[in-house]
């Protein structure tokens, strides 16, 4: 006989864009841009072992939801949203044991009073899990592509008959930063202490002498603890974006820390939490 | 004082297309193409806290092993190849206690002795798990899409005051299947479970009376344990591709469940876990 | 003072799901899934310059159009179904000078009565330009991922202090497949003259002993012609989708034309023209 | 009898970082990294025809070029260098007629003496048309996604049954930029140009009072051709990136223009070329 072990199901990449019109007289906007994606655990069986639907909330429904709850709502935060979301369906829905609402932000530069560019791959994100008994609030960021072009290296390592890669004091360190801090509780201002973890991360990624990737996540990792108080973990995923030195040899010249291919695969993935 | 709670890293997407030269007079040729993600877990934190990589397989090592164990072993799966690699980290070095290694294979279709088309997004994906205790294999597939022009329908659900979807008795269900059984043991013949658990899974959904989509993923999974009693449980992810009725009635036109709008986003997302 | 040289707009990627339900009593259906482009030229230039939009088919409407001429009509063909979108804004706006209409359609496999497949990433398309003289088909079709494993080489090119490739006579040729051919007009029979065409090049590119991707790309527009009598000219698009020798030597292994690293960039890029 | 019309042929996506490290005591380096598309027009047909490839100056010889000639040579600008690298094959190559090579420019914004973040989708672009008579130059951008939240409407469009778009005063207007100007000679300072280029489009968008997508266009394009005397015309795309108000009376609330559904198809594609 089969059992359902565990289910889930929700709505994912709900998309909104929310204007807040000031009523300031200069005529200024703010914008935010949202991608929400909503899973509700709980008492679905019936509708997965004999497709009796009247303990499911429509996934349409969570939808219409982001966007009646994006009007009502002054949204301070994309966590303090994320909160409003998941509470929303609980306390509803006593048969709802848990939502798990994940928020990614886009980010927008002002260009003018009511313009704004937005070509970054960069996102803000929030994971909160809201039960009957506590708030869970994770944030972080994803897409945040950096480079230092020195100040790296990687020597020491492992040797064995598949080993062809030469020990190196001076490469280039390119990565994509993916961040999840965890909170103890909702921080007061979760938008002060986005930009002070992000802060933190890029300036020890550009100031780091790195002996590895790992060691440079460590720090990053252990600066976000430093500078926010609020946070009690971090885990930090950062893919090597290898540049590989040019075979400038085989055309005559030489390479001298100049001229490098840039590649997409494979790549090394590297992660690592950092708790107090 | 910061402290490393977990770590882990590895070489991802190593790409790599094996061809075997069969010496049947025939010329014929097999083809094989893997993307190959390795993941260690073990004694590395050295290198995280003092940048001492004296522990560390360097990433472009475990990318040279995926092409020289591709080029030493006859690779009579994907799961075969991934405990075989797994092994080898494990097996060689004291201070790794397990491997994570994740194939994808593509899905290549014979159009002559030599020649093959390969346009299919499906992926047939395993992940194997080798501690120096056991090994834990999980093998799927991603990427299938499949479509039933009617035999589903969706009634019964919740309605509050921000349910606008209508009920209705037959519409389209689209999804992209994911699915991944859990085996008690590294199965006799992976191959042959792979295209069982296939075989199943796209039978119900041909022929399934959809109450939900919840429904359907149940009965997928229920049938997958069925045909392959080497897998104790399965998980199914389906996204919900919605395809929504065309507005019809605003251009003077009516709906006879023929003209629908294809969407990316946003879209339902149901998963479930089937054992025994 | 700048003046307008050239203008265009129109709607992209209009995505429709149609259902042809059968009443032969078995209850089969069809199903066909087309993204529809739509880009007209004419006397527009008012909205350009002064923002006077009286002579501007809105986009919105043109979706609309596409729904409701998708309901209306029989879909023969997509080159049938371009070609009639197209005479719809052309012979209703007098100022419309031609309507470009290009049609990609998906593939589906029927896995049931009412059942589908859709994960190819292989689609058929067609521009259709229509103006008040003529319509100009093209057909054809694009994301077709061939690979052969041997009779492909690439021997005897110009060498100079930059080229490091060597000559072989033995190697993996792939490639995606885009073509395009022009009909001298609408051929009776688009479907088949569809089927045929691909059949050729898949034929041709399986049976050929390849010198250059060149040389096989020229074979396979020859073999459109052939067998397409409506067909006046092809032009074929070929990337190399190079796979690498494994660099096994270094790995104290050798290589056999057994292992390839499979990369995606930077690629090789053919095309050529084919005429009568 | 069929016979090759056309042929060209090359290398796509080469992509190239290159460190110039600056001897001034600070240790500051500069970083530039490039995709670089070259395609040759000539003299190939025996290799089309026959095979012979005596003539083929083969891609991964063309992919070399790119690495030597970034390491000899000091790249002023995409421009020059794309020039540089067409005029190599253009004269050692008397059956080469000409050399198309297209490049994109990533944009890496400082975060350090030697470090940079490049999260950006917006890339610089030029195509250089090097012939043995002239070198025809076209620069411009892609991937520059803007929006503004007011100061757009869109009204007095032409009606028929399939529309149903209300006339709007106030909406969203979102769209990715790609813009080419084609320039009467290489400019004295294509850095300087592009700057110039790009600031006015945005600052066009940013105030501009829009009736129509195909208005703020033809703008933009005119304020290219004002700040830069050497372009002769420019080029814009502008997808209509739509924001749609969310249907809030459907669920009791009122649309103030705040909440917006983000979606990315179908989408409005709107282009023109403006010239002196």
């Amino acid at each position: 006989m089969a059992k359902l072990a565990h289910n889930a199901y929700g709505k994912s990449d709900v998309r909104v864009t929310k204007v807040v019109r000031h009523g300031d007289g200069g005529g200024r906007h703010d914008l935010l841009e949202l991608s929400v994606n909503i899973q509700l655990e709980g008492a679905f069986e019936k509708s997965y072992l004999s497709g009796d639907n009247s303990q499911i909330v429509a996934t349409d429904t969570m939808k219409n939801t982001v966007y009646a709850l994006a009007k009502k709502l002054t949204i301070e935060s994309i966590e303090g949203f994320a909160r409003d979301l998941g509470r929303h369906f609980v306390e509803r829905n006593s048969h709802v044991t848990s939502a798990v609402v994940a928020i990614e932000e886009h980010r927008w530069n002002r260009i003018g009073a009511v313009a704004f560019e937005g070509s970054s791959r960069e996102v803000r994100t929030t994971v909160v899990k809201t039960s009957r008994k506590c708030v869970e609030v994770t944030s972080g960021l994803d897409g945040l592509l950096v480079l230092k072009t020195t100040d790296s290296g990687f020597v020491g390592f492992l040797r064995d008959e598949y080993t062809t890669l030469p020990e190196v004091t001076d490469r280039i360190f390119a990565t994509v930063v993916k961040a999840e801090w965890r909170y103890t509780q909702m921080p007061a201002d979760a938008n002060a202490a986005h930009a002070k973890a992000r802060g933190a991360m890029l300036e020890v990624f550009a100031g780091h002498k790195s002996l590895a990737v790992q060691q440079t996540l460590f720090a990053m990792g252990e600066a976000v603890l430093k500078v926010v108080p609020e946070v009690e973990a971090v885990t930090i995923t950062m893919p090597n974006k290898h540049r590989i030195p040019a075979n400038l040899k085989a055309l005559g010249l030489e390479f001298e820390g100049d001229v490098f291919v840039t590649t997409e695969e494979p790549f090394g993935e590297i992660s690592g939490t950092v708790e107090r």
